[in-house]
């Protein structure tokens, strides 16, 4: 029987969407409904944190830097460094279909640079 | 009403994963299943062209390389220059559960390398 490829640098793009983000309370906020990448580099730009609504209508989408992305085992998502009221009170952003924000995600980064 | 962001560069990996793919003389190979990328970087490494098999069993998998990726609108799917033939007869992984290869991806980059 073949082992797999020591490579657990790989992530698979299916297996991130749809992960649980959590506060740095272990709080749920929501989960990562996508990532935007760089058509022409293939970079991640950021992921796309859903959370709010009711039944996905009227979620807000906060765009998250990859390296926010800390997967913490033992609550089986990402445990992000803010608490859910931080979150909430950050400029968010409204996706389309496609997931393109209406808003340049500049300013939201711009927020949470004060952070880092 | 605001309009969307012209920044037609990024696209969703949700809407990469399940596109068709078409050969060069637009036979429909396959479809995307995932893309693996870098946790450290956030680059994507390859995107997995899975093929073949009954309701997804014993399906191949071909990595790509994400410049290898060209959308045809007028196919809906990513075009590429080689033949469903030239694709069945490259070396192939076989992935995990988790999308990762049971084979080191390298051997398959280098027979693509000859076509590029």
């Amino acid at each position: 029987m073949e082992s797999v490829v020591d490579d657990h640098d790989l992530v698979a793009s299916s297996r991130v969407e749809g992960t649980p983000v959590f506060d740095r309370r272990a709080v749920k906020i929501g989960s990562i409904r996508s990532l935007m990448i760089s058509k022409t580099t293939g970079v991640v730009s950021h992921a796309v944190l859903s959370f709010g609504g009711i039944f996905g209508v009227g979620a807000r989408a906060c765009p998250l830097a990859w390296d926010q992305l800390r997967f913490d085992a033992g609550l089986g998502g990402y445990l992000l460094p803010y608490t859910r009221e931080e979150i909430e009170a950050v400029p968010y952003m409204v996706v389309d279909p496609k997931d393109r924000p209406h808003e340049a995600p500049e300013p939201v980064y711009r927020h949470w640079d004060q952070f880092l």
